[in-house]
């Protein structure tokens, strides 16, 4: 008989599984069921706040056989072999972006995933966003016709530590990631890439030879365009704009504002507190709609969470990204 | 026969008397004919800036024969006598508001004017701006439904010079008259009025025993009720806003940008300059309109001129609105 | 020894006591230890759901002697009894408003109020919204200069049942109470009281002698004036806006948006979608937040909570404005 | 002795041929003196509505010796000719972009220019809009810091007929060049250029193998990038914005609204009308500050009218725009 609640195990307890502990904790029909790091007191703290049983080892939520689905949360260099012991384990997975840095790897684990008749969804938590995919369906509705141009601007509030971006795999492979996969999710089938990136303020891009600024554009098989505008700091606050073109007009995505209280005088009117600043305070519901969404993948229900495939395209499409920017020229994908 | 151009005899050469004239020297069916103003030197300055023929002596503009419309923007408490003059001369005449501050001499002046058979408009320029009279039009067209509420706020960008205040009539009929004007604009059968003012700021309006500070409500014979906000200054420019609100939604008319640039700092985002701050720019296309309209009701063609009878509904709306502030009581009041 | 949490009893269980009783089981600090509705199927269906003890006799919470602080959400007539009966009880009490639709009432309990030791909050939730109570502190703090003149516009998503109009004690104690009080948020010390009604929609109104269209002006000892526009019904959503002028510019509450999303065509630009339509969920964060404060005051700590003296001075200025709009006077008010 | 007024004789008496001679009769120091056109007839009409002499030949107004000035508004391939023809007479001319579609034409007129001491403007009249304009200053002034990110979205209202497109030199030419003149406002030394073009909606464009949708990625010596976003239609109106952003914060400009009129409905909230949808009426103030600049430049005094050097860079720069969307590859580019 199937336990009235999906029983999670988490793997991972840094920011992104802390909030994913928080999410299950809150979902009905979800429970925290078992928390592995190999740092037991982070594993420890959440099982206090939130319930579930602590390990320093992974490997346990696979054996223990009361797991019912698994959230990757650990470092990106693990994703691989625990998306590919989920799927032995015939345990369904929630895996954060990216798969790997290493393409190579991604290929290698496709055919695992691909015959493994195991859900693997991954965390691309921007297609959970009600603006966002409140855009999407409209669009998908044709509520603006064909859609011709898609723009997307995306800033994060500050620049994140120098060892960070060293690790990161660059601009494109760890914060353009998300930007191409919102391209996919209006346009599945993007089939060119140029990019141009910039060292304009961050010391910690200038060391390890990354970008702190960038421009993307990106041609889908159906001719439309796509600009993505980033950068690593935002001055105004966590800028995540995104504007929808067609014949028959557009729908845009302003930033989230702070407050309702605007203030005009002899100086400036209307003027309103910065946007929110925080991405995950930004996205909290975006999280709780994937979290919900991956419960239903892993009950066997209709769900849109996105898919290793997604995972897989969306590396692709920020490898080509570095290319171009590193080489100077338009690089042609093939995601099928 | 016709002459083709109307010609225009224009009466006093103050701020207004200016923008009548560069109004009428703009419109391609009029031309400014005569100019009077007992301070001959304004009269010539005009003339020699918009053609017409000076005079110290606004007589002549009765007797010369080749006037075929006048404009009054004299002093108020000439425009009586100006428009009696008019009428019995036969000449369409567009007067400035208040058209006196006594209602005695209103009502005197009425029945001359019902019985002349003679165009007499009132200068309410504000019915003519874009914004209010689309909304107007909007209400009409039952956009909105069955019109409930109607919100005014009227701020001036600075108090008058306390001789100014003195010799006004009082906050009621010098400023809120254009705003009862409005209410009637949407809801021409006004029945009661209260009203209730403060000196807040301005020493002109302590020394005349004036407010500087005014709210006004009105009853309409629909029960739609309407709300005046009034202030004598206003900091962030000239506050001049409206909402209509009905069963099926609302119409609102923003303040004037004066940019379309708007800056996002850490401290604040999407603060723009503040509004437009001179009476006369906001205006400007609506002094032009309400020309148009003078010009064509002078032809005898259809026109959306205000009339004699707006003029007086507005002071005995003004005069109700001062009784009710300083005794306290709701007035009843019959525009008939 | 003082008990870890704050052990709450609740009565009544209809709409607001279930948003109490959610608020309280979201509180770290605070407990749902004894909930009383003479329907004991309300109690029982909320202790379920949030814990607590169900009782069909509210007396039960004051002798039990394991309740520190009451939350009073039972109809209207029942509150000044349960207010007078946790002050015998040494119980903080959080009534909601009003205290009772009868001055004589409430004057009567006053000395019993003010002699009595104990904390009494009155149910004000808008004071915690964080916009109304952003923009108070920021005029505290002489960001637009002294306040000048306030506007309020508050008008329900729609008309409620002509029963409960019936028994509301007319729009003015109902609903155009939570505005006066908001007024008082800025300006304690309201002075006069000028109001205007119309049935202009709903036939509860109409019933019951009642007005669902409503203006209210308010004079406060320091000159400042008020303006409050009511409308049982808003078909954009819940409209709920405020704003406050000084010399030096203003401050101004927007409507909630339900979306970042905006439409633009060749019909119209920028369009969003309607503001939020649930009064509850506009106000969800300031119940919390008046939940905290009640519980700061409870523990004897600093807090902000509206007092019964606020509960007193609303109903009475609440009173004026129905005196007003039915005799056509302007009503002097005395709130000390 | 110099006239009073600068004697401008107008080539071309086209769309924007009447736009100029309209804004020279307008400018109080400048009178409309003679004006050529192979079609003689559209110069007599100009001439008719406000005053100067018809011609059907050119060369008059370089013979005649009574033209202080000219503005060049006849097609492009006369352009090169009339510039030097100008510049060996000594007159100072104001020529429409582009100069030629063929930038080798362009290099060849350069010593020409360079040498002949004679001033010779382009008419980027963008630059002197308003808004951006007032952004530029800003960003100049230091108000967001170093610029980092420049977004140019660019949209007509609706695709031009099929033969303009044929002789229109392609999209990047004809339309982006005004956005790669505009991003050299901000940043004038640009080094890199990556485009891509589709063919979304536009049969002229697919005939002459052009595209009627286009992005545009530029990067300029000091690292900063910029993003053009164009399209041959907008159902919206007339799409022209601009978003500077840098450390400190962003500058951005709005579309134009034409109202200030808001429609809220259960629908939709804060509905404005569509932008304006006219490029004469969006920029017409911008034309005139053109002008004005380029009567202080013939008349020696200080100016900002763009150079014969603004109007090459942006050839370049359209002609490296036009090869990287063909080729697929970056280009780089010396402006020098």
């Amino acid at each position: 008989m199937e336990h009235p609640t999906l029983r999670i195990g988490l793997i991972g307890t840094g920011r992104i599984g802390q909030v994913h502990a928080a999410s299950v904790a809150d979902h009905p029909a979800a429970e925290l069921h078992r928390i592995a790091d190999p740092f037991v007191d982070g594993a420890q703290a959440l099982a206090a706040r939130h319930g579930g049983r602590p390990t320093d080892d992974a490997e346990e939520l696979f054996t223990a056989g009361d797991v019912d689905a698994v959230i990757v949360a650990s470092p990106t260099p693990t994703h691989v072999n625990l998306i590919a012991r989920a799927v032995e384990a015939g345990v369904p997975v929630l895996c954060e972006k990216p798969i790997d840095l290493d393409i190579a790897r991604v290929e290698e684990l496709r055919p695992v995933v691909a015959g493994g008749g195991v859900p693997v969804a991954l965390g691309f938590n921007r297609r959970f966003d009600a603006g966002f995919s409140s855009v999407r369906d409209r669009v998908e509705a044709g509520e603006i016709g064909r859609l011709e141009q898609l723009s997307i601007i995306s800033r994060d509030p500050s620049a994140p530590p120098a060892d960070y971006v060293g690790a990161s795999g660059g601009i494109f492979r760890d914060m353009t990631i998300h930007d191409v996969d919102m391209a996919r999710f209006f346009l599945s089938d993007i089939v060119e890439v140029q990019a141009i990136g910039s060292q304009m303020f961050d010391d910690g891009a200038r060391q390890h030879d990354d970008f702190d600024t960038a421009m993307v554009t990106l041609r889908a098989s159906t001719g439309a365009l796509v600009t993505i505008t980033n950068s690593r700091h935002s001055s105004v606050g966590y800028d995540q704009r995104l504007e929808a073109f067609g014949p028959d007009g557009m729908l845009q995505v302003a930033n989230a504002p702070t407050s309702l209280v605007s203030l005009s005088t002899a100086q400036a009117v209307e003027a309103r507190p910065p946007y929110q600043d925080f991405i995950l305070e930004r996205y909290a519901e975006a999280y709780a709609a994937e979290l919900d969404a991956f419960i239903r993948l892993a009950r066997g229900e209709a769900s849109e969470s996105p898919t290793f495939e997604d995972g897989r395209a969306a590396l692709i499409l920020a490898d080509a990204a570095q290319r171009s920017a590193v080489e100077g020229t338009r690089v042609a994908v093939d995601l099928s």
